[in-house]
């Protein structure tokens, strides 16, 4: 029996262009469901699993910013649509993936905790918020918006003006000892969703923050929490390259955590897309882990038996 | 160590008359989270919490709703909607009580399980939808949306047309095993939000119906379930009153199981309101529970030692 932390990029959820309608979500989510199922059945694996939000987040906060606006019913926070997005994809998640296993003659609990995720309240994130969220406005909206609730805004790529807000680091999870209860049992957990909710400590007490936190990141401090044997991340494409995209591309196969470490500190991987999940994987097998992957969502199985995928091992 | 379950009104989230902004929801969280931290310090109670969501589920129907309407991004069904605000009271709840607990010194870990509530596909419900939800229409435009999406309208008190709903019988919690092995292990569980997700099964898979699911019914299924001692049912008023209203009104204190299954068969308690309450007290005591408390929400502890509310006791 060994332990797995699965992170699901975006698209196990919503596939590109794609508008979000809960018929294309939960037909994703059955074909992630699937591969999870694979996993489970063909490893013997105990398997806790984490998602992103971005596309369920980004459009919770326009129909919440469109209702107050037409109907003046107050729209929440950053940090509860957060929770709603956990509520959202961990109950098509647990249904989709209890009843594939169902199919397959395995009665297995599967259930959503709801998560909350500590970040550092000097983390210097919170001086430079960076990540664009929730709707476009034109600059005027924008700079009343900005002085009224003290947000931060930017213009985004010419598309128009948004509110940025900042990207802390995940330090771990305050429901840590319930998920690795419920794993020890043998439950297939789901949890820090969309990286979990962020939370600042302040004199013992828990306060949310108005942030978006990274969930390959906040997955794999998951992963030593619940001390994995695996943290695999599942994306959209076969792994990680050294000079993307350039005539000297190359795919990393099976790569040692300290040349993987040289390769993003020469700035190989992309800030907010391959950057944080290579990030993750090194961390992961820094911290003791025993492998990390990043490979192709259909393809996960094959890469949990090193036949595809960037595989990082220690040294 | 006792176990039981607390079953919050909405008064525990939102009062009469506030709009449902954050700072508000948050600060009467705060508030029942005093009472609850109260119950666990006074009784050496093992709790599990289960809530209401009626006006975060409005408020999410209409905010979809606008959003669909401003910027054409699909509205979530109900059941997905249900699951939202799950994710968004019982993250305030767990962020509250946890703060709480702290406060007082104790460390426990509190957590909220996304659930889906079986319910008959068979029920007569189904046949009958009845729980007006979601934003109010015009007459033509709530015919046209009955004919393309094959809802059930109703002219809603002459305030506008309105969708209904089926809101049947909840059978049992899919996640009970999880909450039960939780509460076994101490940990505070909040669950069954709003009742919880319906959902049908049908050869073995489960699905999720547009409905909505009278959260003292499917709180007291959870009771039975975790084989609480107690089921206590916090709400605005004092218990439940037979004859209410009329000169003979009289509140109900200590009463039998018997005797109030004969008021309730009699009419006495009205139906969507304090009616499934009682039934819901009744189902519990009969099922081999030792006590039911109807009770005002402040006035929690005091119920609990038999000073206020109404007790439900077996015969």
């Amino acid at each position: 029996m060994r332990r797995i932390v699965v992170a699901l990029g975006g698209n196990a959820i919503l596939q590109r262009g794609q508008r979000g309608s809960y018929e294309e979500q939960m037909s994703n989510v059955m074909k992630t469901a699937r591969q999870i199922g694979d996993i489970i059945l063909d490893g013997d694996y105990e398997v806790v699993i984490t998602h992103g939000n971005g596309p369920q987040v980004g459009a919770l906060l326009l129909h919440m910013d469109a209702g107050q606006a037409l109907h003046g019913i107050p729209a929440q926070p950053m940090d509860v649509a957060g929770a709603m997005t956990q509520g959202q994809i961990g109950y098509m998640i647990q249904q989709a993936l209890r009843n594939e296993l169902k199919r397959r003659g395995i009665d297995k609990p599967v259930a959503t905790i709801v998560t909350q995720t500590l970040v550092d309240k000097n983390d210097p994130a919170f001086e430079n918020p960076s990540k664009p969220v929730g709707p476009f406005y034109d600059e005027e909206t924008a700079k009343k918006l900005a002085r009224e609730k003290g947000w931060s805004v930017i213009e985004d790529s010419g598309r128009g003006w948004r509110r940025v807000v900042p990207s802390p680091d995940p330090k771990g999870h305050v429901e840590a000892p319930v998920i690795r209860e419920l794993v020890e049992k043998g439950f297939i957990v789901i949890a820090s969703g969309g990286g979990g909710v962020p939370v600042v400590e302040e004199d013992g007490q828990l306060k949310g923050v108005e942030a978006v936190i990274d969930k390959d990141l906040a997955g794999e401090r998951l992963a030593e929490e619940i001390k994995a044997d695996i943290f695999m991340i599942l994306t959209d494409v076969n792994g990680a390259a050294i000079n993307f995209g350039k005539p000297d591309e190359r795919w990393l196969e099976e790569v040692s955590v300290e040349e993987l470490r040289k390769y993003y500190e020469e700035g190989h991987f992309k800030k907010g897309s391959m950057g944080p999940k290579v990030l993750a994987a090194i961390r992961f097998v820094e911290w003791g882990g025993e492998r990390a992957i990043i490979a192709a969502l259909d393809k996960a199985v094959e890469a949990l038996k090193r036949k595809t995928g960037t595989q990082v091992v220690r040294n």
